[in-house]
C-alpha cells in the first residue's frame, strides 16, 4: 500500500473524515474497518483515464469530484450509505499544484457525503484515477437491477441529456462562456450522485440503476436482469431550460441526447403500482426531481414513443448513438 | 461498475470461485457481500503500471500473478483470511488472447487462496491493473506495524534477493536460459504470499510488514510506527542458492541484494522474546523459511553489522539503492 513517491502522509493522511468505524486508516498494509451487525457491504471499482474520460489539462479538482461521483452513484443505485473508499492514483510526475487541486475537492466531497479515505497507491504512469467505494445496505434489501415486474412504472431522477451536451461543449474549439454553457459543463463534472434517493427507494423501488452510460443503454440491464420488457414515452423524459436553449428549441434532438447521454448519475428506477402514491412523499425530504417516463412491459416488448405515437427516429439514432461510444 | 468493452460477460463472470459470503456477484451497480460478526475487514489497494511495474510484452498470466500476488501479500502482512477482491483493469485495445491468459492465471490464483472477484470496471487507456482485496482479520488482533517493542526480534520468512537478481535478468538484452536464472525470474513474478504464515502470526508477532520496497526501506515503516531502533545481522540475512550463484559467491553484493530488493513479499515481522520458543512450531504447518535477523532497539539506534562488527558500506549502499528508485 505504499507508494513510490512517498506522497501519502503530505496529501492523504490530513484533512480527513474520521469515521468510528476505521479502527486503522491509511498507513498500514491493509485497512481496518468494522462493519455493523445485520447489514450488507456495498462495493463497487471505477477507473478514469486521461485521454478516455476526461481531457490531460482538466482542472484536478473537476477530476476528483467526477471519479467520487462515479463511484458514489454506484453506492447510490444499490440504496447504499456511504462509509469508505479506497484511491489508487497514477501520475506522470510528482506535481505538488495537481495533488493539492485534486485533494481540495476530493475530500470536500467525501467529506459531504461522509466517505473515509482509508487507503490508497500512489504509482507513476499515466494519469488514472481508480476508486474502489464501500457502503451499508440493510440485510436483503439492496436495490438490484433484477426485480422489475411487468406493470411497474419507470422512473428518473433530473433531468437527462445535459452532461452529453456539457461534453460536447468542453470538447468544442469554441470556447462559449455564457450562463448556458456554463450549466451543462458543470454539470458534465459535477453531477449529485443520488444518495438520499437511492436510501429512499429501498422500501419503495423493485429495480434500479444509474445512468452513466445512457438511458437507452443503461435500462436495457434493468431489462435483461428482471426478464422484460419496456414502454418509454420520450415526450416525458425530463429536459432541462439549459438543454432546451442549447438545442435551440429542437425537442427531438434534446429527446434524443436525454436517451443517449452517459454519465448523468441520474437513477432510473422502478416502481410497483402499489407505491407510485407513496413515492413522491417518501423522497419528499430529497429534494430530487422525479419524472415517471413509461411502463413495464412482458418480455421482448420494447418501444419508444411519443405520447402514444410510435417514433420513426429512435432506432436510427440509437444505433448511431451506440456507434459512437 | 459497466465497462466500455462489455468484456466482464464473457471474460469475469466464469469459472469463479463461489463464495458463500456474496451475495450479489458481478454485473450490478455493486457486489452486496455479508461479513462474518465478530471480525474485522482489512482492505488494501495496489496498482501495476505497464513500463513502471512491468514490461509492455509481459505474458499477461506473469502480470496477473504480480498484481494478485503483490495484493495478497499486504493482506498475509496483517494476518488477514483473503475473501474479496475488485479489478480495474485499463486495456489500450480489446484483445481475448491477452485477456483470456491473464483470466486463467487470475482465476486460478485466486481460486487457490479462495478470494472471489466481486466486481470491476475494463475501460480504454494505457496498460495498468489495479485490485482491491478484502480479508478478514478476528477483532484487535491485526498485525499492525505498531507493535514492536526494544527487545523483540527481527524475522523474515522465505529468502531475499531474488526479485531484484530476476528482474535484472528480464531487464537484460541477453537471454539466458540457464536454470538460475529461469529460478530469479520466476521468483519476480511468481512470489508466494504468505497468507498462512501471517494467520499463524496473529498470536506471535507484535509487528509485521510485507517486503514490497525492499528490507531496509520497509522495516523503517515498523520502526518509525512502533517508535523504536533495530540491529540487524546481514551475514543472518537468508541467501537463496540462486541468488549466491548470480552474484558468482560475492556474499556482500548478495546481501546488498537481500536489502533492498523489492517485490519480495517475504513478511518482515517482530517477535517478543517470550514466543521466540513457540514460534517455530506455530508456524510448522506453513512450510514457510523463518530466519531471525536482528533485535528490536530504543528508538533511534539503527545498525547494520556483520557478526557485531560494524559494517562500511552499509549507509552508501543504502543511499544508492534508495536513489535508484
Amino acid at each position: 500500500m505504499t507508494g513510490e513517491f512517498g506522497l501519502i502522509d503530505r496529501f492523504f493522511k490530513q484533512r480527513q473524515t474520521q469515521r468510528k468505524d476505521v479502527q486503522l486508516g491509511i498507513g498500514d498494509d491493509c485497512a481496518i474497518v468494522k462493519v455493523p451487525e445485520q447489514v450488507r457491504l456495498a462495493i463497487s471499482t471505477d477507473t478514469m483515464v486521461s485521454g478516455t474520460h476526461f481531457l490531460p489539462e482538466t482542472d484536478p479538482a473537476w477530476i476528483a469530484h467526477k471519479a467520487l461521483v462515479s463511484n458514489l452513484s454506484d453506492l447510490a443505485a444499490m440504496g447504499a450509505t456511504p462509509a469508505w473508499c479506497t484511491l489508487a492514483l497514477t501520475l506522470p510526475e510528482t506535481d505538488s499544484v495537481w495533488l493539492s487541486r485534486f485533494c481540495d475537492a476530493f475530500f470536500e466531497l467525501a467529506s459531504y457525503y461522509n466517505i473515509q479515505l482509508i487507503g490508497g497507491d500512489t504509482t507513476r504512469g499515466p494519469l488514472s484515477i481508480t476508486l474502489t467505494v464501500h457502503g451499508f445496505v440493510p440485510e436483503a434489501q439492496a436495490l438490484t437491477r433484477n426485480g422489475a415486474k411487468v406493470g411497474d412504472w419507470i422512473y428518473v431522477t433530473g433531468t437527462l441529456g445535459d452532461s452529453k451536451a456539457g461534453l460536447e461543449l468542453i470538447l468544442s474549439a469554441e470556447q462559449t462562456l455564457d450562463d448556458v454553457s456554463r450549466e451543462l459543463e458543470k454539470r458534465h463534472y459535477f453531477a449529485t450522485p443520488r444518495i438520499l434517493a437511492g436510501q429512499s427507494l429501498l422500501k419503495q423501488a423493485s429495480a434500479a440503476i444509474d445512468i452513466s452510460d445512457g438511458l437507452i443503454s443503461d435500462i436495457q440491464h434493468i431489462l435483461t436482469g428482471s426478464g422484460v420488457g419496456a414502454s418509454i414515452d420520450v415526450s416525458r423524459l425530463p429536459i432541462s431550460e439549459a438543454l432546451r436553449q442549447y438545442v435551440g428549441g429542437d425537442m427531438v434532438k434534446a429527446q434524443q441526447y436525454a436517451l443517449t447521454s452517459g454519465e448523468e448519475y441520474e437513477l432510473c428506477f422502478t416502481i410497483p403500482d402499489e407505491n407510485k402514491g407513496s413515492l413522491v412523499s417518501a423522497l419528499s425530504h430529497c429534494n430530487t426531481p422525479l419524472t415517471c417516463i413509461g411502463q413495464i412491459r412482458s418480455q421482448g416488448q420494447w418501444e419508444l414513443h411519443h405520447e402514444g405515437n410510435p417514433l420513426l427516429w429512435e432506432l436510427a439514432g440509437y444505433d448511431h448513438f451506440q456507434q459512437e461510444k
